[in-house]
């Protein structure tokens, strides 16, 4: 059997297809009235899985989408590697943004431009891939259970639910996942920490119908305005967060790791001219890579209320909603955060309207020591793929599971992400570069090779 | 020939079969792509004009939607009446609201439900219906001219335009109008004051697309934050627009108007339950009524950014939207408040993001005096068909063009609107009483008989 680079070589044009197929099934879980693509996403992946050489798979229904399940058992007496991704991927509007069709994959420049081309349908699909390498020659030294979900977008309820009912077929010894971002294209990096989430629909109710607002403009306060202010109070000029209590379970972060994350590269030049903005924004007192990666943060997601067509109509909306996240840090707990948010709100609400707070999910922050098994093992297998030793970064992104892998299922996750900022997840035109897809399932191959010995 | 009260009797079937011609005609103008219906239904009101009586009528073109004008001309020396009206109207959404389709009237409880059953169409319908009975009867003792545009609810560009190049044409004694509300269904009230209005459009232009908000969020500025903060600082925490220099030509209400409006029928608790608030809001030290008459107002209409659909999407929007109104007293120019309005924006807008404000249009207050020849008319009308003489109030709508009317072709307007708050107007379910209709064409009738003198 020839080696890893070779074998990619050999079978790029198979890997396309195979992704490819699975990027055209939108399997967007944030929306209802795709639910059928659930089932049809997770089949194909159990297909995948046979093919590569699992002894079984097995698609789970839970609560929510399904869970796709596999593995491959060598020997009982070896060390087990649990791989986790997610099938589900987020809506893809505003659709007129994208240059080509959302779920119809493209390569132009050598990327494949889709929605989930790299979250996380890409970056999961390398692990397969890297897995049916050594299957295929006979040098896996160890046991390997596949986990994909199909909610991670959306809260993995139905992971939990899962995880929860099978601790033991779950048992392991390391969880592996490549879900997010590299510092840069030039800097390997491992991500040993993630942001937790609490998220949250907001709905401020006026009038019990749309008002003229020369009839009542002055007299009734306006749901739109209300909730203006609601959000507005949210932060102060400092950008602190203003919910009483918010802060006191924020972990402090040392001089020495602020240190650390200043060594890593970061130009705020470039930053600012990547997304065209004027100038950063944030909390008092922190660099930007701070902000991001261990302070918390409150955005509104979206907005919406009243009349949004072409010229004026002047009303004063009956309702007005908002959709709000809040990024956590470690040691934040997402239900006492969630809590706390609602409380305030309902204390500050101006009078005349009524408020209402739906707490959507939450999850909590994760941080994983550079000093474990796992973590070396990979920084290992990086640096023999990119020929540069990866540094550890914090990502102010959540994967709230993770934290949840570790309670539940008392293992840690080692987080090998092949993304970059460039890649647009989440956004219009979201793209995977192809010779990451490469990068990554080289290195993935390598891992196994450090964490468990492989007989090459 | 009959009375009035015969005629309509006689005739209710077919004057609801021409109204209802009138209103399936979705002439709604603030979207563009209902264009094609302005020039049907100015079509329609020419025919109406015609078959009511009028010498001839002709459909004039502006820069926008056409004006119907239509005159008969009984004897030079004699007075005038020009008849104001507008065939456009306000968008139907959000249309799941409605119980009946907004453009294919229906009748319950002796309500006629569609959009423009009293905003414009119904109101201005009782004008023809009553100009058709004197011409009929021969008991017109004066010139009749109508004007009938379709732009009220835009501006009235096209309209301001025409008038300025028909000074001539449109010359008259006095402007009659039936757009606007009654006090209560009890109160016959004839409006002797309007707000003027400012409208715009803001938007906030943050990153150059949607960001993922894990790994952006806390540095960057996110631009449905930003608006809200915006829109939150426009009002302070009495409710005064906190625009430097927006109250410098407020006109100051005299003891003698707010003890007069004191008078007026209001109900605090009723006015509460109408419209299913739990509590009035508004400018500290005013009351409802001076809020709503006397007192300027700021409302955002509709709001708008990011993300709207099931579920979270984790994203930093790239753009916000607001559209905002703000209602206007004499003596405020609108252009002046317009600039104000502008720089204060840019002035308090957050760093980090870019912000656009669109000028849409704007209009003067109005307030017409009460003993005046034509008021004292319009209240003896109302006296003999309610058996009550009505009140003079301040509304708190905007009819821009009725400032314009008087510096533009030098004549005051009689403003008398037969509608009721439970209309609905702008709203959904929007109706208007067939007794209120037919009221109207009896009181318009007896406005004739008053103001020129009729042979009966």
């Amino acid at each position: 059997m020839t080696d890893i680079k070779t074998y990619i070589a050999e079978n790029q044009s198979r890997f396309l297809d195979e992704l490819f197929g699975l990027i055209r099934i939108p399997s967007v879980s944030p929306r209802p009235e795709n639910k059928p693509f659930m089932k049809i996403a997770a089949g194909y992946i159990s297909e995948l899985l046979l093919k590569a050489g699992v002894d079984h798979s097995q698609v789970y229904e839970t609560p929510g989408n399904p869970v796709v399940y596999g593995e491959k058992i060598t020997d009982k007496t070896k060390p087990t590697v649990l791989v986790y991704g997610h099938y589900d991927v987020m809506p893809a509007d505003p659709l007129d943004l994208w240059t080509s069709p959302p779920f119809e994959p493209e390569i132009r420049d050598n990327r494949i431009y889709a929605r989930g081309a790299n979250d996380d349908k890409g970056q999961m699909f390398m692990h397969i891939k890297a897995f049916e390498y050594l299957a295929k020659s006979k040098k896996l030294n160890c046991n390997v259970k596949f986990m994909i979900e199909g909610e991670e977008e959306v809260g993995s309820a139905g992971l939990k639910d899962f995880c929860t009912k099978n601790r033991e077929l779950l048992a392991s010894d390391i969880i592996i996942v490549s879900d997010t971002t590299m510092a840069t294209e030039d800097t390997p990096s491992i991500t040993n920490g993630l942001r937790g989430i609490c998220s949250f629909e907001v709905e401020v109710t006026g009038p019990d119908r749309d008002l003229h607002s020369g009839h009542y403009g002055g007299a009734v306060m306006n749901p739109v305005n209300a909730l203006s202010k609601i959000i507005a109070g949210l932060t102060d000029h400092q950008q602190k967060i203003t919910i009483p209590g918010f802060y006191d379970d924020v972990e402090i972060i040392s001089d020495i790791e602020r240190e650390e994350l200043k060594k890593a590269p970061f130009h705020i030049e470039k930053f600012k001219k990547s997304i065209k903005i004027p100038d950063v924004y944030g909390e008092t007192g922190f660099t930007v890579l701070e902000r991001i990666g261990m302070r918390p943060a409150l955005d509104v997601n979206g907005i919406w209320g009243g009349y949004s067509g072409e010229g004026t109509k002047t009303i004063i909306p009956s309702k007005a909603f908002a959709k709000i996240t809040i990024r956590l840090v470690p040691d934040q707990d997402p239900d006492k955060i969630a809590a706390l948010f609602e409380k305030h709100i309902k204390n500050t609400a101006p009078a005349g309207i009524k408020v209402d707070v739906k707490y959507l999910h939450g999850g909590k922050a994760y941080v994983s020591p550079i000093e474990s098994k796992g973590f070396v093992s990979a920084s290992l297998a990086y640096e023999k793929t990119f020929g540069k030793k990866p540094i550890p970064i914090r990502s102010g992104g959540s994967i709230p599971i993770i934290s949840d892998f570790e309670s539940i299922l008392g293992v840690k996750s080692v987080l090998m992400g092949f993304g970059l900022e460039s890649d647009a997840i989440h956004s219009p035109n979201e793209n995977f570069r192809i010779e990451y897809l490469h990068k990554g399932i080289e290195t993935i191959t390598w891992f196994y090779h450090y964490f468990a010995g492989v007989n090459s």
